[in-house]
């Protein structure tokens, strides 16, 4: 099965700091899955040139089939995702006629004038088309590099998810030609020491991705999530195998002394 | 002033699909930026051993002061942090006797036996100091190489934050000379793309960080959170520094017609 491989590219210092929790990143990272992309990797990277310009090379040279950024576009100094992604590219920096409209649009119906830093959320590298920010200012920037697309999307969360959204349903040309599915079984006065080496077992004989998340304390009171999800062409194959492993899971859970909760199912 | 750079790497699948936050980078990089370091890149891989390997070595080539990992430590097959760090160290995956003794003795209090599984939690490259682990079974890992510590924490918060507050009180050697001061003020009725000049401007004359979040809406009802942040060896210094900009700072967004709501002091 062919691997879409993505990449997520998160700039600012406020979550380098530990002031913001990059919530970004897993909304990304959920929405890319859901579509049968697999993330690598989430690289976070300072406000500065060339810190942005290196994580989008770096991301780059690992060849994925889309990486996508957040924050770092907007008015202010210190948003340099435009300029780090020309320099990263080798694009120049212009400016994005459609992008300026839009702009100047925005702050024409509140009477205000464009001024420089307004002016800026319109440059972007040469070749770049402007993604609608219908809840924001400052556009997305979608560029494809060597046959890699790539968007930047600014950092407020409504701003970034929507800009999301509208590539997603009107540009991306990326499409994974698989159906992801995952679910989740609950269990409780088992060890996750004790059921490791089953999981191993069954990992390798269904071929699919197995994770327990311990939830309670591994020795006096074990309680397991165990997320099972894997993703195929066909629907119905994918659906199959992931029920059959998960039966014979259970068995070994219940061999073990461990309870099965109510199984709660999650289809992304 | 001499700049004690860090890394933090975060090991695991469910942060990459997105289903779980990365609440333990932001700890992580709270705590680090609290004692004075800089956090120059939070990266985060997949459970496999090259990718682990990868990561760490890639973090080792930047040559931070310090680099801390999350996850990947535990009994079961895709814990794969200390075998990856070994790979990135050159150094061989050896038992630790400290560590394997403290595994041994809390699964014997509950009269169970030792197992490959719960065995390998014991494994670390050569030379690694096991950091004991009050909340769980998994020791860390921590090991000097080339003037950079390394600190591995498996990805159960608690245990983590054990692990870590245990290595910050007694094992790490590098300490940054520098008292972190950081304080926040809130305005409305201001742009933010309005106070960007300023704000430039207020960077450059006090070197200070200065980052401006949006908490509102641009256009109709504008609200930001503006956070003003530095280091000195000089704890007075750095205090008459920010309050001083602040004040400044508080003039330009009254000017603009904005309204200064109750600051809200942090020190970290």
């Amino acid at each position: 099965m062919r691997m879409y491989l993505a990449e997520i590219l998160t700039i600012g210092n406020e979550i380098l700091s530990g002031r913001t929790v990059n919530t970004n990143a897993s909304h990304i990272a959920r929405r890319l899955t859901s579509l049968g992309f697999t993330v690598r990797r989430i690289t976070v990277v300072m406000d500065e040139l060339d810190e942005i310009s290196q994580g989008f090379k770096e991301a780059i040279q690992r060849n994925p089939r889309i990486i996508i950024s957040t924050g770092g576009l907007g008015p202010t100094y210190d948003d340099k995702t435009a300029e780090g992604l020309s320099l990263a590219l080798g694009r120049k920096l212009v400016i994005n006629q459609k992008a300026l409209e839009e702009i100047e649009n925005k702050y024409r119906q509140l009477g205000l004038q464009i001024t420089e830093e307004r002016r800026k959320m319109a440059m972007m590298p040469e070749g770049s088309i402007a993604i609608e920010n219908s809840k924001g200012i400052a556009p997305g920037i979608y560029i494809e590099y060597n046959g890699i697309e790539i968007l930047a999307t600014p950092g407020v969360p409504r701003e970034m998810e929507d800009i999301l959204e509208t590539f997603i349903k009107k540009y991306m040309k990326t499409r994974p030609e698989v159906k992801y599915v995952e679910e989740t079984i609950y269990a409780d006065k088992v060890m996750e020491s004790a059921l490791a080496p089953y999981v191993k077992q069954l990992v390798k004989k269904y071929d699919l991705y197995i994770k327990t998340h311990p939830k309670g304390y591994e020795l006096s009171n074990p309680s397991l999530e165990i997320q099972i999800a894997g993703s195929s062409k066909d629907e119905e194959e994918i659906r199959k195998r992931i029920n059959e492993c998960i039966k014979e899971l259970e068995e070994y859970i219940k061999n073990l002394g461990g309870v099965i909760k109510n199984s709660q199912q999650e289809n992304q």
